[in-house]
């Protein structure tokens, strides 16, 4: 059994200590103010694209803070114009040896307002008794007073990804001073306005600030517990890039009658392709794509066996009877590099659908890369299978000399990535953060490697060689990336104390 | 030699009789006229959702016919509420022996506004100064006594597809009122509103209107003449049937990173089983697709080999290198059944994609049917195709019982079809036809045993043994069906006096 193990077993179950009692209280009876401000920072749109509002999301933040006492509150800004700044400040505590920095990011995923519920629109945060995929009913916005269900979800993009680990954080502190309890550690925070971009300019901002940055740890509160509910720490995360791949057809739509069985389509030939990416199992054909894999450690893959499986319950919820992968476990697939598609479109379907040949059709990939992974190197393995497919692979949209040279076109438009990052699970700092986590619940805390998502990690090691330890809080079922993005609201009360437990770190 | 193929020999290269040089001056004297008419038509939305403006649509043409002195205007309606009626109308010419009925349709496919070119609205018809495609340039709308370039072009829903018909039709026969010319036969005019959703109802129209709607022969006005510009007579037109395909992923959409490699992409999915369809020459792998076709005759495989072959222009100016249908020719192909993916969907692409695992993918597919075909047993073959390929294939929305039973699931949901139909070419009204169209050009007409488009001929035949023959008009270049749908003005001269020459059959 390796160190983990031990201190699972080892970890307390014993009634809730006084400083974190006093912490529940102050949640207990400021959740009406706490969930009023929340919804005011979830109203801003954060949508990468929308850099005005990124800036105004900032400024909210940076008046959050203020209003803490946090000290030093600046915005960190890359020299790119219409970069979405990172959020910075600042607690010394006398006496302190270790400094722990705080991340979360404000930004979110793209939204698609049309696909949401009902009733629902992404920024204008909106209650729910219960999960709506569950049955829950929306709910009226909530009076001051009124008693707070922590079953109820919030609906609005960021709710859980990850306005809610700004969110858990500042309330942490905030909860800690009105309950008189000091931090143990130095507090600094640093709120990234570019992750659900790839966060192309965080290196230079880390880079550009090392000084002001350096810590002992960075303390990542993003993506969800346990799908059991267990509170979870994560030592690692995938790397990631998407790229958008677009084939030609006909210059011009063409009817599909006049022309179909002559002028190539561009959706077969699309569909073709991908289909050449993936077996039956969903295991990806790409030649070397499992290639440069760092495997886990003898003590990491004990602790992959120690994560709870739940496969059977989630994929009956999700609905389906087969998963990809051949057998293995999700605990075990996250492990590997993966290439999903993120989306297809080609002319339109539905109520616009024409007996159309389309002109162009076009797939957007995302690569999951583990430690060994470089996701430049990962993104030229799909270029050599399309190549060896038949195609003539550009980065531009293709001349007509290309198209009447070259068969099979298609466009490559990488995206920004990053790389795979895992901190080992049996640094000290590592066995602290577990036990302060462990310290606010009963239930065992769940431990993994690394997780399915994506974090910049790489960065923080590359620029600040820096460790890092991902303590997240959202529900698993938050539909984050999504339409219906959610909170449970008693995953934000659980992450401020998990937040506040880690600034008495002992 | 065909008897086609002497005909054409034989045809006349004389100059214009005195009848249709009378047509033709009309027609240059009123052209400002004829237009600000065609663009009030082209005005009014006509997508088959749209019932209340295809009313008014329906309405607007009655008016036009009542203009013009047109008896006994009325709309045929099928008992189904909400259906667009058919315009009928007659012209009794004392003695003639002969009775034609012009058919047109004034309803057009579906429209995505966005994916319009900048300036364009389906429904604002807009001049430009040539085709889009080819450098023209948007003009302001035309005051009264603009001289007009027929090598201009009129952008707008249905502009060609195929208000067109009717506009021709009806200035065919107000150019011979004007010029006091009489028609040589009886002349019933039949204006369908559903012909791009399929005629669900135009059986049921015909059938209740049997008396009304006997004649010698339908003259179809519709589609593209020949892409070297030569008119053009077709002897009959491919059936057609749409299926929409969904296959399902997780019932939610998914984080990518958490549950990529694990739970099943419907994206992906899709792309296997349309990947499936096809071999890379484009040919059909569904078992039986190609079977009970019945052969086309030797006289309509030498009218095949007589028609010009551009496919290397075409294929150049359409940009591509390699056609599908491994050599063999554009002519000969549309005379095979034929299957095309219309559009595909499955979440975003673009600035609105993300990191999700869909839950659903989706695709339109249309499948052209020739003689012999049926168009439901098509679709058998399509669904046996998935059977084979592993698919439990269902009419709806899967259950969760469904969902946790079958690992592949695809919903397929059948549009309105309906089968092939071939006028033999050498019958006398054929050649009639023929002659008169050649007779207003110097350029020998082209004669098709089929059009690769489709048209609800086989519910002529069925519903009243009627005879049909399809004179189109339109320019080939004109991206019927799709965003940017144009009209050459010459086109619609040119078809007013193959009209106006046709209502004085010989």
């Amino acid at each position: 059994m390796g160190l983990l193990g031990s201190l699972l077993l080892l970890a307390g179950f014993a009634a809730p200590d006084s400083a974190l009692q006093k912490v529940r209280q102050f949640r207990q009876s400021h959740e009406n103010q706490l969930l009023a401000e929340y919804m005011q920072l979830l109203v801003i749109p954060n949508v990468a694209v929308d850099t005005a509002n990124l800036r105004q999301t900032a400024n909210f933040i940076a008046d959050m803070m203020r209003r803490r006492g946090i000290s030093g509150v600046q915005l960190l800004r890359a020299p790119t114009a219409g970069v979405a700044p990172a959020v910075y400040g600042e607690v010394r505590t006398p006496g302190a040896k270790r400094t722990l920095i705080f991340y979360a990011h404000y930004d979110g995923q793209p939204v698609n307002p049309k696909q949401w519920a009902a009733g629902l629109s992404p920024f204008q945060p909106t209650l729910a008794s219960a999960s709506l995929a569950k049955g829950g009913q929306l709910l009226p916005a909530p009076q001051p007073g009124t008693a707070l269900n922590p079953e109820w979800r919030l609906y609005a993009r960021g709710s859980s990804d990850d306005k809610a680990g700004v969110m858990s954080i500042l309330s942490a502190y905030q909860a800690l001073q009105a309950s008189k309890l000091k931090p143990t550690v130095n507090l600094k925070f640093f709120f990234e306005g570019e992750e659900e971009a790839g966060s192309p300019h965080l290196s230079e901002i880390l880079g550009n600030n090392k000084s002001l940055l350096q810590s002992d740890l960075w303390v990542i509160c993003d993506g969800p517990v346990h799908q059991s509910g267990r509170k979870q720490v994560v030592f690692g995360a995938r790397g990631d890039v998407n790229v958008e791949l677009t084939v030609y057809g006909p210059k011009r739509p063409l009817h599909s009658g006049h022309y179909g069985n002559w002028a190539p389509n561009p959706a077969m030939t699309l569909a073709q392709l991908l289909a050449s990416m993936k077996d039956s199992t969903g295991r990806v054909t790409v030649a070397g794509f499992y290639d440069d894999v760092v495997p886990l450690t003898a003590a990491e893959q004990q602790a992959v066996r120690n994560v709870p499986n739940l496969d059977t319950t989630i994929r009956e919820e999700l609905g389906f009877v087969r998963p990809d992968g051949g057998g293995q476990t999700l605990n075990e697939l996250i492990n590997q590099p993966s290439l999903n598609i993120n989306g297809l479109q080609s002319a339109n379907v539905g109520a616009q659908a024409a007996n159309v040949i389309p002109t162009t059709a076009t797939a957007v990939l995302d690569l999951r890369l583990v430690l060994g992974n470089d996701y430049q190197k990962q993104i030229q393995k799909v270029v050599r299978h399309m190549q060896r497919q038949g195609f003539f692979v550009t980065a531009n949209e293709p001349t007509d000399a290309e198209r009447l040279r070259y068969p099979r076109i298609v466009r490559l438009v990488p995206k920004a990535g990053y790389n795979a990052q895992r901190t080992p699970m049996d640094l000290p700092i590592a066995r602290s953060i577990v036990a302060a986590v462990q310290s606010t619940t009963n239930q065992p805390v769940v431990a993994l490697p690394t997780s399915g998502g994506s974090l910049p990690l790489y960065a923080f090691k590359e620029q600040l060689n820096a460790t890092t330890i991902t303590v997240p809080v959202a529900n698993y079922d938050n539909n984050q990336h999504a339409e219906n993005e959610n909170l449970r609201l008693g995953n934000l009360w659980d992450g401020l104390e998990t937040m506040a437990a880690i600034m008495r770190l002992k």
